[in-house]
């Protein structure tokens, strides 16, 4: 983890991110086991939610049919992301647990800056009052074309908030997510998802050694 | 109105503000009654809440027994102000309607400022943000010492998670409200609730004739 209360931190950060359809519970499960064999102690949770607070603003930001203004949107993911960052995520980074997060501050500059239209200053802003600027020591970016995902996703009639924007939406959200990890290549490391899952995995692992050994 | 899309407003912005126990409600109702009686169009509405999201993020503010971090409830309050003022004041105000709204940026000096220890200048950033610094035409503050506060909620047993503080916090939310008066004794006044209803209400109708006649 960098640049939030470095000194006292022996765990590591590490995020999944991507679209809907790419495959992101699978494997966020296959990263804490590589993270588990290698010797540490993992905590996999997610954003929005974690908490008992997030996991109900979770539930107002995927509830179908609820309207939510954008800037009511961005404010509520960094509600959440301020509890769980608080009591969730730094408490188990300091005990020296490798965290595995499913989305983190990079899914707010996707979904509420490149989908939403809110601007990068906006969501710096608020990056730095909730988190101080905080990094995850690796972000795997699940990629795959928008045809694959709608392909993975259809017949699903159990559909969120997210999941039944038309596909500009994922469009502008998927372009952000590369645009970041262009920005940043050492941190965000982009798996092509639309690999057989072995394939996929392999990729994982590749991108786990660097943090593993540092 | 002020500040904010100015010129394509006609309607007026007037907030009721103070601690538990000092008469919201009752005197919300009057100054209602008394702007339709000098034959405006009025909608009263709240802080949080007021929209179907606003009213959701409202239950789990005042849920008691919610763990909620200091900075996830000041996101919470920004967030529901969000939609608040982007789906209904705003609209009301263009219309042409007086919105009496109770409660709004200034409680959240007052109690995310004063009462949980938030900078002022984080709040006014998040003010900038969501309402761009929009202010009232009038603001009532109902003021009343602590004891006459706590005597009046005393035996009540429906406290929320707001009520449940204990008088410190009460204290220091006072404390800012009346600061916040000092700085901007034109738009806040302070209205002394311990004394008799119709004492209280001949200030609320001394105040309210200002901006009737603006």
């Amino acid at each position: 983890m960098s640049k939030h209360a470095e000194s006292s931190v022996s765990g590591r950060l590490i995020t999944v991110e991507g679209i809907e359809g790419v495959g992101k519970s699978t494997n966020l499960a296959f990263v804490a086991e590589e993270l588990r064999r290698a010797g540490h102690e993992v905590l996999v949770t997610r954003e929005p939610g974690g908490t008992p607070l997030g996991e109900k603003i979770r539930e107002l930001l995927l509830q179908p049919g609820s309207e939510i203004v954008p800037m009511a949107e961005l404010l509520l993911m960094f509600a959440a992301r301020a509890a769980h960052l608080e009591t969730v995520v730094l408490p188990a980074l300091q005990s020296g647990r490798w965290v595995v997060c499913d989305r983190f501050t990079d899914a707010s500059h996707a979904y509420q800056g490149g989908g939403r239209g809110i601007s990068s200053a906006t969501i710096d802003m608020l990056d730095k009052l909730v988190t101080g600027g905080l990094r995850p020591d690796l972000s795997l970016l699940l990629d795959v074309p928008l045809e694959v995902s709608a392909e993975r996703q259809a017949g699903r009639s159990d559909r969120d908030r997210f999941e039944r924007e038309a596909s500009p939406f994922f469009r502008r959200v998927r372009a952000r997510y590369l645009e970041l990890a262009r920005a940043e290549p050492q941190r965000i490391r982009v798996i092509d998802a639309a690999r057989s899952l072995s394939e996929v995995q392999a990729g994982i692992r590749h991108a786990l050694q660097e943090v593993l050994v540092r």
